[in-house]
């Protein structure tokens, strides 16, 4: 998978659903660099919704590009703690994810042409004794650990073949001129992010196109937020890279009452009629 | 006290009540880093309620273990700022705690056998001007600073000979057959961690147990969450080493409306009479 | 503007409106250290209400200067993103302020007396492509990490002549026995922060004071929030050196429904009429 380069600064994130009220991350920072005093421990966010592996995987995928090579991602969002379900390593983009195999990881596997997962088994790097309760602190920060510390991660367990999938993120073509998506977060300003990319937008040519939603047309694409008129709701390109539906200032979820995985139609028409519409 | 490793690069851990719409953690590690640049600041909290000291004390008494030697754990929850309460720092565990003389670090001196505490009086480690109502930036951080470039407790003022407690983690017994607990956090799951421990269980041989609380009877007992059913009340040894009352993927606070602090009591019986209960 | 110490493990802090729910502040870390692995990046506050630049700019205000030289400070509160407004780098106070040009630093920059800026216009050091809606991961980030490897601020573009305003932190004089404030900034516990200062109180010699504010008096000056007895209301010199409207282990905002904002009255009085309403 390519060299990666090894050494004991490199950075590791957490990403978990543990909230800011106990002691669960500070747990884990305290196992982390109990192993690797150099590594650098970033916190992405404790702030998921308690048992939400759809946000959680939603924010690692918009966020693990920008890290660079060698960067180890923690995830921990898991319902499943203590039960069957796999705790896994996963090596892809020249980096490393660690967490629960719950889907957490499944659309950054998607888009990544070339990954290998293993079993987490090898229980002479697990935090002793092993809760039934808190593997964030006994699994999977050691794990990390030792990854930050230049080991490989065949080292940590046999290899599986596939790893649990979310819904994918690619929208569905319903006719000639439909296609269907879904609200895929809703963000702190209340942005709804949905699963449509430009590229559904251009790939007809020339025609126009609105999107609906409840009842509700939005055919008002923006380049930015501020071009929006106060109550307005618009599309805009996000930075993520999928079309946000935005008012400037304000929630668009809470004035359209939307909710996350609220199904959507990209409708296109002839420009002829959109113009029409507007005059 | 043991030879604890000196080095510049020490581990500095923040754990407050000041929230995080302000600029107190901010300034606090602004002044850390202007000290001894080469300290890692790791944020462990800054959620704790106003005034909580009991949550802080609960939480800095469930991570401290999980950071390397040398470390120094910064807690500032201090309603008596600026007033009588003394200034301390204490030296345990081949670890420091710095912050207000309140309570914070008594479970954790009430677990480790051999601790010392100064009170803070040698000023000329201070933050100057030291106001009257921040001395998380103006005492507890320059001298948490100081100690990560190697400075010995004993230069920072006189050792005290206790310390302010708080009530103990210890189970009382009221009879042969049972004792006495409470509830002494609240995690953000809903989780209620008592301060039973599974010693207390097994001390009686092969009788069973149930918990009771506030009317109720709890007398399953599991080994992770995912085991429950939807919707069970179930006890399980959480991560912290304690029992604690919890539901799958719910909160078992509210479900039974518990608070912290409230009593509860642990009830042996003949195992003849619980597996009649089962039937 | 003196010699600042050159380093690539200088301080980069983060203040934004982002909160803790999205990938935000995750991805402006990880292009920050994609750019400079050495860099220090130390969280202020992700949780300024959206869009509330006012109280971003007084946090930063207030903590700045807790920081050591060649610091760079991040501050992303930015409603104009992707339209006309300036992106701009300042140097002052042998530190760095990076961010939209939208008021963030102008308090700062009214208090030193040196101070020069740039707008960003050399896209050479932005992350390509840069979005129209996320200046914080595709510009700001990008100039912090260049400046934190000890880039010149003159290499990121032209010069400009001033920054924009906020209402200024001087109090207004209404009269001889009077002088005009607001309250800047409602922390935490409920203390409301006003702009007078321990100076506009002695000004005038041995006159006593009263604040008046929303049609109620205060006319007790504490020295720590210990002092007052529960329930009063009290001033104090708070930690940023304004006068504070506070009430012990309670919030005043809530006891006297103050907001942000809200005008207030320092008003003077001959001492024997303040001792009457003593008596």
């Amino acid at each position: 998978m390519g060299n990666l380069s090894v050494g004991s600064k490199r950075i590791i994130t957490l990403l978990t659903d543990f909230g800011d009220q106990d002691y669960f991350v500070g747990a884990m920072k305290g196992v982390i660099l109990s192993i690797n005093p150099e590594a650098n421990v970033v916190d992405l966010t404790h702030d998921i919704s308690p048992q939400d592996i759809e946000t959680a995987a939603f924010n690692l995928f918009c966020c693990y590009q920008s890290f660079p090579s060698g960067t180890i991602h923690v995830a921990v969002v898991d319902p499943g703690v203590g039960s069957d379900r796999k705790p896994i390593a996963i090596e892809c983009a020249q980096q490393f994810l660690v967490g629960p195999d719950n889907g957490l990881f499944s659309w950054i596997c998607d888009r990544e042409k070339d990954w290998q997962a293993v079993q987490l088994t090898n229980s002479k790097f697990f935090h002793q004794p092993v809760s039934r309760t808190f593997h964030g602190r006994d699994i999977f920060a050691p794990i990390a650990a030792e990854l930050s510390k230049g080991l490989a991660i065949n080292e940590l367990g046999e290899p599986v073949g596939d790893i649990v999938r979310l819904d994918s993120l690619e929208p569905k073509r319903v006719d000639d001129r439909t296609i269907e998506g879904r609200v895929i977060h809703i963000d702190r300003f209340g942005n709804c992010i949905t699963n449509f990319r430009p590229a559904d937008l251009s790939a007809h040519g020339d025609a126009s196109w609105k999107l609906t939603i409840g009842g509700q047309e939005i055919s008002s694409f923006l380049e930015f937020f501020a071009e929006g008129e106060e109550g307005d709701i618009f599309c805009i390109v996000g930075s993520a890279g999928f079309l946000e539906i935005a008012a400037r200032n304000r929630s668009a979820a809470q004035i359209l009452n939307l909710r996350r995985g609220q199904s959507l139609h990209l409708v296109s028409a002839p420009l002829s009629r959109i113009r029409a519409r507007l005059d």
